[in-house]
């Protein structure tokens, strides 16, 4: 059966190849739609008109007439199409008017006929498409139909090919949603028959990736079923060449070594001052770094003290890592001597490829290092720091807080701001990694290493562009399961303009399928490079919650009000207070305090009741996270809050009680130390905002949920 | 004509009243439609059978059938609508129908008849309607119609009445505003007819405040006309009494007497420290305030060397403002002592009034206020500080740095917030002002005064609720044309629960209609706290631009993505650089750099190419604001691009050449001096973050769009 269904279509499609076409037509899409069992409206063509009005007859009801033409692709658009014609006089003026708008659209074009079918019921309107992404190959796209949809771009995609549970869920990612399971007393769609379209198209273009874009626009979904009512296919031009792949064993290999070295040869080491060759052999030393490191530079004997090699082959014994800190145009060169010496990593500080438009220079690298089998860092990156190591291998300046979040950038601008902020927040980092032009190592590598590095526990990445994106999404999967994954995607507007010959094209502009493909993925996505860092710095603080029930417990009412609006604008809920719960809160509180929640504890309260309220908010095992509201009084100043705070939450944390505490501090400038405090305690505590400790508990969750870690489905 | 159209309405509303009704019939409906010159389709009503089919022979084509029942306001859910019958023996069967399912949905529903209605041409479907808001009170809406856009909620509002012009205005914002301008082939709908539709029911219910709600659902929208298919009217059971009202004049004369006093009591004065009244008698004191300070204490001779006394009746002169510093229940009978000493103002400090639930010890203050001429503020604040007056009426600690920007708060915890992040970003503060429970003055009182306070370069205000929108929005419009107004409305997302009888008012959640109106006030909407205290800094640090045309110049080409998009999320454009200016930028920058914009002067540049670009920026009559990316290197630190940038500012400044400028800077912490240094000199600067500076100069042009300073139509 799959057999034989390969084969009508690659028949097909070669015959359209044949005749130089990438476009087919609807008779030829509806085979592929029979072989596909996509179920679309029985049809017939008419080479006349009648045949069109024998067509119509045998259909019995009304019908649908259409133009057949290889160039015209948009048939409404040339008047080709009309609607709910029944009995012969009506189908002969249809054929005569439908024939005679085409030849005044284009008088060019080539009329094969008049395309006769069942007219279907009325039902809901939606649009089930493919198409190829340049960053993630064939992505399918689900989306209500009508030009209203079309207007507020309400559409999903997914990567092809999707399981049945993975279509199903589609149709509940649409804003719109809603309308599928029947509103105002329309009954529900099948959700089922509507899901096996999607399974079916995206099954279409992953058996024959030629295929470069499918809509089956509109599909007519009602309570019994869901029928194409039009399917229009394209084949590309040309398809992209297959891109070299390493194996996970092969990434874990070489990338141990980057990550963990025992020795570092420095390409282009200087005594100067000034000279990044100087920055980097300063960094390493001066960062304690434990292993070799030999400066290499053909004028110097001794560099900072280490003896200096004219080449890169005469640094004695094995060499892990190549830090390029030489120009560009000598850069291969050396590369052909890091490759002869077996030394499994380059990384290349210098700029001057691809970025200035030396792609040429940039493909000569790469080529030399396949040859050799070296892996390459950059070019143009500050380098990367292994911080476990004491490793600071760029021209910037060491980091010593070591801790669990890697992050990497994909511009050194932002790879800057990374350090400042980690620094001025102590973060406490596991690697900072610059990935620059990408001419190799990317994303999904480093992520295949975090992933199984002990020391990280939280990974954040600044990224422009993905080059094989659905090798992300796969190191992505691997890595979710077992912590965090913080995505900044810059140049979310550059998108749309790219040109489609599609519905489905046209809405999936690069930053619907990233942002999709993204979250599917399980990958927090951070909405500005602030975001990122707050999310990076606190996720590794804070437990993962064991469920959904979050309390807000305030000293401050207008503090709860602004807290319950960001717990609910962070997809979060509020636990709704049993009772008994409820009772227990009252008890510590003023008579005119509210229980409820958030616990509103009252302005004038001593730390006894900041304490009393959160013992119990750690205590009671049906919530499952805190977001503390803190008012600076001189009753409980801001640190006695932060000491208290943070001496319950350590004690419950002995006892094996872990939940996610964070706060929001309103006051005077002392409540910044006591959130400093609380921060290098486990509680994540900003002041001044009710929004940042919410969002980072928000981005907590959505990892949570997306690891499988609160009882749902696991994304994949 | 319109006293006619008055008559004719009221004697319609009068009898439905006399009938102990408020859901008006569709003939009623009907009625006011004609008078108000609402299109509506030719009906006529048959009370049997025979008169139906007579109905539906005048009108020629196909129509519609719907019951007719005062005790069936939603036809449709009671099968009471057939639609597109045509010829006798059709009308029959549909009558029959109808009032057969009638009958089965609700067998004591009184059954008036069969209304017999012209068919409409298909067109788009669009709601127009009015509900009556308990903030705003009569507001038009307006939206697409059909299940889809009830999900969305794609819905505008407007304070009724609306001129023919904002209406129109209405029709463009919606998301799917691109609908009504025809796509995909379509026609255009007549966009003045629907207009007139929106300003026709606005027209209504404000002459009618009686009207709770109306809904023209659906109207149907063609290149032709637009006609309300369906019109529903339910009248309010009762009326909120009217609020007291002072005129501009009163509130300006009271406000000017608090907020630059002369002489000021404190009742409750203390000289036991820890209590509150001594706390503000020690801040007024410690303040610098210039002018008299009187403590009032019945138990005490002197108290920090001012000499106190029994009773406010006996301090000697004028007093300008009580402070209250006594427990709840001793506040109304030295309220009553204030009003005999005819103090203009009271400052109510204490808590334990309506936010405790004692709302009639409130109420009573309110009466002995009003008897007496006396406005209060509070009760439940912090109190206020006037800074230029060197004036700090709190329990908490004096605040000196003078500046530009008004601070309320309804709540006290962001009033300690305020006064946190004021003191350590050194925000220039002309007031910050405590409302809480507003038994009294509120904030249009407040921005009545801040708008002609010449020491008040912006308002900021944090609010839950407002006592009365319109006095609000009237308030906001005066102020917004002479400075911006930013607005942090907590409890966003409380909304939606209220109960709502038409389409139109479940539709109008609470913050959808806050929404609408405070962004047609002018009003800039913080999304967080933490925005709103950031535009409260900078907006007044920021010149306002004279253009739309911003130009990003950066070092680092990940941070020109990162604002690019920042510069998008926050409606702002970049400039499409002309070729001469791209030329001028290209003669500084090196050749692998990107002009264009943004302009990328590329990471290893020194000084002088900062320094040439952002003189190129500011000296081009074409460039209306600079965006700045700084990337932290050895070649140009921080300090010394922040010097440089400063130092070229100023210089443009002294010329007369004042044009917003914002800077991003990346790098290691000395970034975070760095832009302290350029905050404090005109450049709205931050470290680690590429959306604050633009997010600050986007609030900065939505306020300069809605003063109509930047060649556009003011908000209304």
């Amino acid at each position: 059966m799959a057999e034989d269904r390969l084969l009508r279509v690659r028949t097909l499609l070669d015959a359209v190849r044949a005749e130089g076409r990438t476009a087919l037509t609807a008779p030829e899409g509806k085979v592929i739609a029979d072989a596909y069992g996509i179920a679309v409206p029985g049809e017939e063509l008419a080479g006349d008109v009648d045949e069109a009005v024998a067509c119509a007859a045998r259909f019995g009801g009304p019908v649908v007439m259409k133009i057949v033409s290889p160039d015209i692709p948009h048939k409404t658009d040339a008047g080709g199409v009309v609607v709910g014609v029944e009995g012969a006089s009506e189908v002969r003026a249809a054929f005569h008017r439908i024939v005679g708008n085409a030849r005044a659209y284009d008088p060019r074009a080539r009329i094969v006929g008049v395309q006769v079918q069942e007219l279907l019921p009325p039902g809901q309107e939606v649009i089930v498409g493919a198409v190829t992404d340049p960053t993630f190959g064939k992505v399918v796209a689900f989306g209500l139909g009508g030009v209203l949809v079309e207007v507020l771009r309400d559409v999903t995609f997914r990567l092809a090919p999707v399981a049945a549970d993975e279509a199903l869920a589609m149709l509940d990612s649409i804003r719109a949603a809603e309308v599928l399971r029947g509103v105002r007393g329309a009954p529900p769609v099948d959700r089922w028959a509507l899901a096996e379209q999607i399974r079916r198209v995206s099954q279409l273009v992953d058996e024959f990736p030629e295929i470069a874009e499918v809509d089956l626009n509109p599909v007519i979904a009602t309570a019994e079923g869901a029928v194409a009512a039009d399917i229009r296919v394209v084949l590309a031009e040309s398809q992209p060449p297959p891109r070299r792949r390493y194996t996970r064993d092969e990434i874990l290999t070489s990338m141990r070594r980057l990550m963990q070295p025992g020795s570092i040869a420095v390409i282009g080491a200087s005594a100067e001052s000034g000279k990044i060759g100087n920055s980097v052999m300063r960094n390493l030393v001066d960062g304690g770094f434990a292993g070799e490191i030999h400066p290499v530079n053909p004028r110097a004997d001794d560099i900072l003290g280490r003896k200096a090699y004219r080449s890169v082959t005469d640094v004695p014994g094995e060499v892990d890592v190549a830090v390029f800190a030489i120009p560009a145009r000598f850069v291969a060169a050396a590369l052909e001597e890091v490759g002869r010496k077996r030394i499994p990593n380059a990384v290349l500080i210098p700029s001057g490829f691809a970025e200035t438009g030396e792609q040429g220079l940039q493909d000569e690298l790469v080529a030399i290092a396949q040859r050799h089998g070296v892996r390459l860092l950059g070019p143009n990156i500050y380098g990367y720091y292994s911080t476990w190591q004491d490793l600071c291998a760029t021209f910037c300046t060491p980091y010593d807080v070591k801790g669990g979040v890697a992050l990497t950038s994909q511009s050194g601008g932002i790879g800057m701001a990374v350090l400042g902020f980690a620094r001025t927040t102590k973060t406490g980092v596991s690697a900072i990694v610059g990935l620059g032009n990408k001419a190799d190592l990317d994303e999904d590598d480093l992520l295949t290493w975090f992933g199984e590095d002990p020391h990280t526990e939280c990974v954040a990445m600044h990224l422009e562009d993905l080059k094989d994106g659905r090798a992300f999404v796969a190191a992505a999967r691997e890595t979710i399961v077992k912590k965090p994954v913080v995505v900044l995607k810059a140049g979310r507007t550059a998108a749309g303009a790219r040109a489609a010959g599609s519905h489905t094209g046209a809405l999936a502009g690069d930053d619907a399928v990233y942002d999709d493909i993204l979250r599917q993925a399980g990958v927090i996505r951070a909405p500005g490079l602030n975001e990122m860092l707050e999310y990076a710095r606190g996720l590794p603080v804070l437990p993962t919650p064991r469920g959904e029930n979050i309390v807000i417990i305030t000293g401050a009412g207008g503090s709860g009000v602004l807290l319950s609006d960001a717990v609910s604008d962070n997809g979060l809920s509020l636990m709704e207070i049993p009772p008994d719960l409820d009772a227990s809160f009252r008890a510590f509180i003023p008579p005119f305090g509210a229980a409820g929640n958030p616990v509103d504890i009252t302005g004038g309260e001593p730390p006894s009741t900041y304490e009393a309220t959160i013992r119990l908010g750690l205590e009671d095992p049906r919530i499952h996270a805190l977001v503390l509201g803190y008012w600076h009084t001189i009753v409980t100043p801001p640190m006695v809050f932060a000491e208290l705070t943070a001496r319950v939450v350590a004690e419950f944390r002995e006892r094996g009680i872990e939940k996610p505490v964070v706060a929001s501090l309103a006051g005077d400038v002392e409540v910044e130390a006591a959130c400093q405090y609380l921060y290098e305690r486990g509680v994540v505590a900003y002041p001044y905002t009710t929004e940042k400790p919410v969002a980072v508990l928000g981005a907590k969750y959505r990892w949570a949920r997306a690891a499988g870690l609160l009882g749902g489905r696991v994304m994949r």
